[in-house]
């Protein structure tokens, strides 16, 4: 496959305006060709913005253009399976955010429809590009700080989402913590076999009405022996904290949040600096074209991509242990969760 | 009770020579009148050193002296209760170092004691005089972060102790989490209702032949509901790791380690300094006069003391639920032990 | 001046590369139009490249079109001030890298035909444009930090320049510190009325063969007051080195440098992190786009360019009179530079 | 000479007070064994404090006292040079604070009456002895660095001390910035060959109208080539500014503040930390100890002491400098200073 691959973006939301800006400035060696949205002028305005040739409303005028050679699919996650499984009978590479789906059964269906067309599937796990947490991965497997024993992960929203969403994305354990459950995988570099989860209501006594949780502990037992626990918040108020150490046999890499700049201010008060960076657009503006660039040569060296199916079904697999292991205050096994 | 407050201290080992030279050479407010331990020699050693008026091997001598108003119990840790009963029985009031014992029976006999003479009993929670600490609780108790939801104490050694002292340690929970049990309590000012551990052998596996573990996550589920996770490690390459971090409704409050200098060196390879400052001898010196000071101001104010006798059994009850926790692989609640 | 404002790059070496990165990738809101360098196959390659329309060899093809709008100079300095005089007199706006010249004669003959011609001309003082220093001009502009009283200044590149470059740069003071007089300037927001350079050889002893300094310190007396000290080397073993101090009535407000992640590790030597961005394209990546799209706005808007003409010729002023105060060793006003 | 080492202290004001409390309690090996004050009750107060055997207003009867072995003298300034003799003419060892005195030929006649009389003067450059310059000067001393090649001292007061001292301190030269010329000297282990003193009133007037200046920069030419800079204030809103960095040819080494604590608070403003130490009370505590120590060490064990009486006439000559360069405006060799 030569300079010229297409690719196009399905969804023209939040996420998919990222992807879309990447591919048109970002230049992670693909044209972005074709953007499609169920909002026939969301499509138009989008297309404008960044002088993509194609608007379409429908995704299958998309998935019918030869030209395409891969889709990023952008649109919301209750239409992701049946969109990769289109994508895949139809030929094309699929770059998908996460997660695939809530239901396993949903996502074995994708994976097998990937499988059966031999076309690539990367999953959106985009903090696995973030130069913080690559650098920590770098310092386990490349044996800096020996064999590595405890792992801990911080990771905490500014601010919760609308109630409106919080009932149908469902639940902290799979919406929010599923990035965290990804990262354990990716920086241990081993599987998990139990969890444990301890969660409450803490931020927003709507949060629990509406049948979730904003605050919660994970415990993690990995199948190598490794100890991790992740802790989450819906809401810092200093903003969002990104963090992660690792204790090894060694010694331990940790990583601090990023700032929007390196000033340090001291007055009669106190020394202090700006908040970090606030949310994930700004936090992960970056890895968010690494992780194309990074699918765009694996498709285009036909080499494994970085992040694959079995990579987006896991963290599902764990977000559901973790959601039962709250609901009857025990350790659950993966293994439990079919 | 006035200027000349006398104090003997019992058991001449390292952490009664700490006190001895805290009462020597730090002023806490008292006189270091007496010096017991069972071996004559390392009593006279000590007296020497201190400039101790009196040494004796019996502690018996030092309790029948009315000249005495406090004694310092600083032996081994299956003499603590039964100290705590003769030092009350003798009319004196008491700082005993933790744990009072591993048995619960016996520490409410000693408690029972104690309360039955009217004397004051404190227990050797050195930590909560720390700078760091009491900063982070003044952080949570002046509403500076809001509400507290969210808990996390790092601790870990620079080392595991020898093999033989393992053997007779109490094991992990009681030994060396037990430090980390009082610091929850103090810092989130509630108790804990239930405690969930997980942990394994991944620093020497002669600790696990021993029935030992060297590493461990423990969650907590305090009765106000906020949630806690200790970590805990035998070993870190890089010295004593003792760090905490509270997650609040208006912000976090976090601790990092103490340092020999301030100095940062960078050179072609890396902006580097000086490791932590390396165990608890150096890293807690001031406590450990601090609590010292703080228990004779109590006696000669007739204040209650800052850390009572139920501060040293509740850790304890933890420190038995946690071990529990971790032999059945259940959440255990503290109701459970008894 | 509506959306098609295009814009022509004259001179396809290091810096005319970033700028022409800067406008086809990073959106500073103008069109890429034309390319021009002395080598045809240079401005050819660039052309392709970046995908610009037009690649000249002679940068009289560029003025002469009539569809170009604005110009960016990025040729050597010597050629800087006849660039500008052209461009002006062919009624383009010039974007033009620093220094305008080394001899005021030169700069005031351009800074003529810019006024003549009533073109907008903005100078590549593209460190006002960083985020660290912003902050810390916004911590005096807003009286965060009182009235200043002190600033300093410290400036270290990784490895100093082949010797080649040293012959022909202008000497030390007119090179690399003329953009710490610019930062000087910039973050007081006055002018300087006397410098004191010393400065030394003790880097590379062929840079003193070469006739120039390698290491100096100059102390500047602010007309306001302010008193101000400026350290550089052309060499710091652990990379690029760019940090600023302003301490005022109610506080002080300094920037360290910027990482390439916010890793720490630890281990049994030190704790440490990586190494500070290397060098002027990396650490300044951000802020030589942020410089275009000033200017681009500054022409579209028809609003004054942030960095004027004139502050392009006081740091050469700055510059020459630090050379004679490191020649004659005594203090230089600046109004002895004429 | 033995154990029984006694020392005796001659002026009970502020550092008088700290010296005898270093003896009394910090245990640097000699026994306070008297005390001289001018006032009677002060000498007398001091002694019941520390339990000080012996208290008179003369210090002449210390001098007598041949069970003393050395004095401390703590006493004004003015006084230092006539104790000094008077004391070697005893047979005494000399501990004294800086400076010696602010007239050159005063210091002469003192440190040959030390000559002639064979006994040891220390003088008080306290910073010596910190824990952060310590580790600078031995990243130097080691090689850590390589050779150095730039030297920046920052030393900025919290608050400038009452007009009624600054009017018979000697200036700012000769009273506060006599440590830094001192401390410029221990790091890189040369002599300064010129000073260049920019100096003005920044931060009250009342100080300009009494003769004096309260901010600084002096750039240090030194014998070897390296380049130095010291800024200075009377005032820094947020406490005791007391940093030091060096770069040497293979990196560079710098210190911070020292902190009350390692507590960091994260809230909706700012990530932010209590205030580094105030002043020089706590900042050097240990360092008045340490110098003790070293005094004591060297007279026992009768060896070089750490800090000579040349070591205190230096910063003297380069204060005097430093006061001539601001006054005429002109780089000053010290060689013009006799």
């Amino acid at each position: 496959m030569g300079e010229s691959m297409n690719i196009g973006v399905i969804g023209a939301g939040r996420i998919g305006m990222v992807h879309a800006e990447s591919l048109a400035h970002r230049g992670p060696g693909a044209r972005l060709a074709a953007i499609a949205d169920v909002d026939p002028d969301t499509a138009r305005t989008a297309a404008e913005r960044f002088g993509i040739p194609r608007a379409v409303s429908d995704h299958r005028a998309m998935l019918e253009d030869p030209a395409i050679a891969a889709v990023s699919i952008c649109s919301s996650t209750d239409t992701h399976a049946r969109l990769i499984i289109e994508a895949a009978e139809s030929g094309k590479h699929i770059f998908c955010e996460k997660p695939i789906a809530h239901d396993l059964g949903e996502i074995d269906r994708a994976l097998a429809a990937v499988d059966a067309a031999g076309v690539k599937l990367q999953i959106g796990f985009n903090r696995r590009f973030d130069a913080n947490f690559q650098r920590v991965r770098q310092a386990i497997a490349s044996g800096e700080i020996g064999e590595p024993s405890l792992l801990h992960i911080i990771s905490r929203d500014p601010a919760p989402p609308p109630i409106s969403y919080i009932r149908v994305s469902g639940g902290m354990f799979l919406d929010m913590i599923i990035h965290d459950f990804d990262m354990a995988r990716f920086l241990i570099g081993a599987e998990v076999a139990e969890v444990y989860a301890v969660a409450g209501v803490r931020v927003d006594p709507a949060i629990g009405e509406a049948g979730d949780v904003d605050t919660a502990i994970i415990t993690l037992k990995f199948e190598n022996g490794v100890l991790g626990v992740i802790d989450n918040s819906r809401r810092a108020a200093y903003g969002y904290d990104q963090r992660v150490e690792v204790l090894g046999s060694l010694g331990s890499a940790s990583v601090g949040n990023n700032y929007p700049n390196a000033a340090s201010i001291s007055d009669a008060q106190s020394v202090r600096r700006d908040l970090p960076l606030n949310f994930f657009m700004d936090r992960y503006a970056e890895s968010y074209t690494a992780e194309l660039r990074a699918f765009v040569d694996a498709v285009r060296n036909d080499t494994p991509v970085p992040v694959s199916g079995r990579d987006g079904r896991i963290p599902v697999v764990m977000g559901l242990a973790a959601t039962l292991s709250h609901r009857e205050g025990r350790p659950v096994a993966l293994s439990e969760i079919t």
